[in-house]
């Protein structure tokens, strides 16, 4: 068995590796997402993390087995295309995301949705082979989830997994999707800076832009958060505080209703943050457990950052 | 194939039929619920009620080829017994309902969940049997829910579809069960009488307890309540109203995870009002629906009333 690749497409940053036979990584690469433009600069970035990323396997894209990409957003992956990316730039419409990709990498591409590809790597190799049921918490920009029932993906007629649109707050918060109260407006990194810029602008004291500039970010990433919070800031705590309080809330509905073995959280700020937040989760999710006294095993995910780009590349395993 | 037995056991009452080889009703009969004494009293009532079926069906319980019984709590199906069934008085302990039940009526006994049978029974005979993913909502004295994913229920470690107990609201409303903000605590019938009790005793005017007494019912009932409705009652107008709402969030948050093919509104509150409330409901979920474009077909169970004990009689076929 050939080499293959695999990329993660985040809010944030592009994540490509690319893997050997047991899935072991021989490069890696990493590339911010495209802040302007449209879905063909987000295809280039991509392919260019990909190339990079075999380069330093030592291999030419055109020799891999294939290229697995995990993509937010509505997958049809069987047309090869992606539609509505709400995160991605001008990307509202349907692009054919897996035809770019393979013009420009000279293999064969296939799609898969980002949550539940990052799902299926920690269930087949990480943290979930223990279970037959699990649930992916992927809180990063947004907050993605990843359904695994009776060892097999659930994904409904193709949307299921959407935690992030769990409703914790009647009439409450607007989140970036456009509704109101989700978990996703009190938690996801999006919806924070967006509530960090307009609190700053009403005045309220915060390190949190500074230090984006300071790290020439284009975004208040998982890294400024921790910084801002390791420097004390007060705006950046009472705000990761307040996402914590609500991923505690959603998640333990979520547990509410599938009664998984485990949960396992990911996602960029999720593997930033680690074992101290994954237990203040942890804590924050126990008053509202139904079954309060069998509460799911919860652990981080054990592929980190490359999870979602290692399970892409599981899609041409 | 002889003749069956089907006990649904309600927190307002106990519904009992006898079947014959294609799940027609041969006999019925409903006895209210106990609201004092212990889990012997329950017992004593259902196999009084299955009794009262037997003998509309002009059959003997001994001669019946068993007898299925849906209950509320924690159902072990293989001990045959109830834990924590806290709608039920005296319940909070262990019961073997199962040998109960089965010295009373002379034949075998099997035990299941009450929502998850009444949701087998919409899967298999009901509205469900078009479709291969389900979502049983039970809207009775609590909210249940019952999950039917790839033809096959979905019970998680034994206590999925606690869809009642999915947070619509942080820090909000006292539930029941004792948390906070559960989607039960805003729609359960249980919870509206106790709020109902309190906005009474704080002076509001209602004519739900006058009903209620000149209808010689020793709790609120779905009937009472639909009589205030029809009578304008502010009070009752109000919290229906806000029940709705919540019903609205809730189960669209949990269609969000599980994007099912259908939603079924059953349990006592929902087969008693009916298609103009579905609508109200289904209204309700669309602002919070994420594939707010493709929505579950949303449908009141074909069963009525009789789907619990129905799908309990399934139990024993």
């Amino acid at each position: 068995m050939t080499a293959r690749g695999g990329i993660d497409l985040g809010g944030t940053k592009i994540q490509a590796v690319v893997v050997g036979e047991d899935h072991e990584v021989l490069g890696q690469a990493r590339r911010p997402t495209p802040t302007t433009g449209g879905p063909q600069d987000v295809a280039d970035a991509m392919a260019g993390a990909l190339g990079d990323a075999a380069e330093a396997a030592g291999v030419r894209t055109k020799a891999l087995g294939g290229v697995g990409a995990g993509s937010p957003g509505i997958v049809d992956a069987g047309a090869g295309t992606v539609s509505g990316a709400r995160n991605l730039p001008g990307w509202e419409g349907t692009f054919a995301l897996g035809d770019a990709l393979s013009r420009a990498l000279g293999c064969r591409v296939a799609l898969g949705n980002d949550v539940q590809v990052a799902t299926d790597a920690e269930f087949a190799l990480g943290v979930g082979r223990a279970y037959h049921s699990l649930l992916g918490v992927f809180w990063g920009t947004g907050v993605g989830g990843g359904i695994v029932l009776n060892d097999e993906p659930w994904l409904g007629r193709g949307a299921a997994g959407e935690i992030g649109h769990v409703v914790i707050e009647r009439d409450g918060l607007r989140c970036p999707c456009g509704r109101r109260g989700c978990m996703e407006a009190y938690a996801g990194r999006g919806a924070l800076e967006i509530r960090a810029r307009k609190l700053e602008a009403k005045g309220e004291k915060t390190k949190l832009f500074k230090l984006m500039e300071e790290h020439d970010r284009p975004r208040l990433t998982s890294g400024i958060w921790a910084r801002a919070l390791d420097q004390g800031d007060k705006l950046a705590t009472s705000l990761i505080d307040e996402a914590i309080a609500a991923l505690g809330v959603g998640v333990a509905s979520v547990v509410n209703v599938l009664d998984v073995e485990a949960v396992v959280l990911g996602g960029g700020m999720g593997v930033r943050f680690g074992e101290p937040f994954a237990d203040r989760i942890r804590e924050a999710m126990a008053p509202h457990l139904f079954s309060s006294d069998n509460p799911p095993v919860f652990e981080i995910a054990a592929l980190g950052d490359l999870g979602g780009a290692i399970g892409a590349a599981m899609l041409v395993a």
